[in-house]
């Protein structure tokens, strides 16, 4: 089935479209896992952010649809944690959740396609593909056109995956060359049009495509804006929560009937503790529901409810 | 010593600025290395990537100032892939070889310190920093603005490490969103100034700064432009050889003293032997002198001579 229908089957499922972030910083973990993992190693380490974020996936799974893991805090752990996140994709993809894996990939040529068929489809030895990620969707930036982007839709399209492509991202900088204005429009206009006709090459029944944009929710005027650019363009919406997004500012990143928009949270459900806190897991729920509720409330999101 | 100093001396001391591209590839490696690892799985592949890079290491290292290894071909092999890419660095190091990271990494805030850290000072361990890539400089893609290269910055500071980000890179479709003119001059001149000025903060004896920019051979006249433009700025150029560019179109890239560049050729070294060849060690080691001479002739790199 195309991405963006199973994307939109799996919200109405969990009737929300929260994008849990999982994004394990040691000096944010429970106490008790540090604990037991202790010998102060990359593979200590690495051990850690993997029983945490396999915890996590359990307590989010009855609640969200989609889970993003984030590459750079496993890659900060080394080839073991390389191989925690492979491991907690496969978990995720277990229970039912869909993923996106937060890797911000972008080169050229067999170079991109090498990271693309990691990311998918797997890599190609001798006419087998072995599975690396299996993700069902990875984030992309364009900032080398679209012959570099091309072999990531090449490789989505073979497993039915997506890529979210980095139009205005949500940090405070994001307007030094995102906002620089050529032909009377900002580059990242020009990066939201691209990405939609890259969208339209291959839509699902929703009218979405599987070329989605990644739109901060700390620049909500420019998220309105980008909506009206690019209606078939699936958004996924970093920045609610802890960078200080509020839920009404990504209302405008949905269609009417709660399609068309996932809404990341990552601190905010899985730093929501304080690491001696014995009942983090309760904590983590209770965040979950809250923020679903948030932004079932302020948003179009409702309209998915079961 | 500053990291602009560390890579004129290094390449003084082999008389040329050719940085050996170690991209290995699975249907590129020699059959002999390919029969030893043929299980069929990832991590029999990984171990053939390693074996691969280990002795082209030792191949190139006589020859060249710097290598750079191509992380999405590590990562092609999963978590076994990262375990040989450390090694691939750390073996580079070991021989004296300066060692830059090809792995474009992007992201903003503490997201964009884990991969810096992975990447240069080590991860944050409870005070203690442990070593991850250890690289001398990695690639950085500028799409998400100063707020987001800033981490990258601030950890190779920590340890006389440089960041190379791209400005113009090789490929056909570059100028997409590079081209596009904002202010009356193109994207990728507002970045390479930007980056000119990042550079400028921290400048080594020779007057070079600590941030290069990536600037493809692909494309001569903007090479020559932005020369002119960004002084302070080291260029690695990738695009010589296999992808089209010669050695006369990088020969703009350099100061008259030969500093100022580095010239990046892999598929040219690395895969300029046909898999079944048994002498293919001597055929990476006679391509990476002719190539080394090729651009010693047509470029001011002879300057750097012993």
């Amino acid at each position: 089935m195309h991405f963006a229908d199973r994307l939109l089957q799996a919200c109405k499922a969990k009737g929300n479209a929260l994008c849990a972030g999982i994004d394990p910083r040691w000096e944010q973990l429970p106490i008790e896992i540090r604990r037991r993992h202790s010998a102060g190693t990359l593979d200590a380490m690495a051990g850690a952010i993997e029983e945490f974020s396999l915890r996590v996936l359990d307590i989010v799974a009855p609640h969200v649809p989609v889970v993003k893991p984030q590459s750079a805090f496993f890659e900060a752990c080394g080839p073991a944690g390389m191989l925690a996140q492979q491991r907690v994709l496969a978990k995720a993809r277990s229970l039912g959740l869909m993923t996106i894996l937060d890797n911000k990939r972008g080169d050229i040529a067999t170079t991109a396609e090498a990271y693309a068929d990691a990311g998918f489809a797997g890599t190609l030895h001798d006419g087998r593909r072995l599975p690396v990620w299996h993700a069902d969707a990875l984030t992309v930036n364009p900032y080398l056109g679209r012959d570099a982007v091309e072999p990531f839709l090449v490789s989505a399209r073979r497993c039915d995956a997506g890529v979210f492509v980095l139009v205005r991202t949500s940090n405070k900088g994001a307007g030094q060359f995102q906002d620089l204005r050529a032909d009377g429009k900002p580059v990242y206009q020009h990066v939201a049009e691209a990405v939609a006709a890259w969208s339209a090459e291959n839509l699902g029944v929703c009218g979405f495509g599987d070329v989605g944009a990644v739109v901060g929710a700390t620049h909500p005027a420019e998220l309105a804006r980008i909506r009206e650019w690019i209606p078939n363009v699936i958004f996924l919406i970093p920045g609610y929560g802890a960078q200080g997004g509020s839920a009404a500012d990504t209302a405008a990143g949905f269609r009417a009937d709660g399609a068309g928009a996932l809404v990341n949270s990552s601190r905010g459900l899985t730093a929501c503790f304080k690491p001696e806190d014995p009942n983090w897991e309760s904590a983590i729920d209770r965040a979950t529901r809250a923020a679903a509720q948030d932004l079932l409330q302020a948003t179009p999101m409702h309209a998915l409810k079961r």
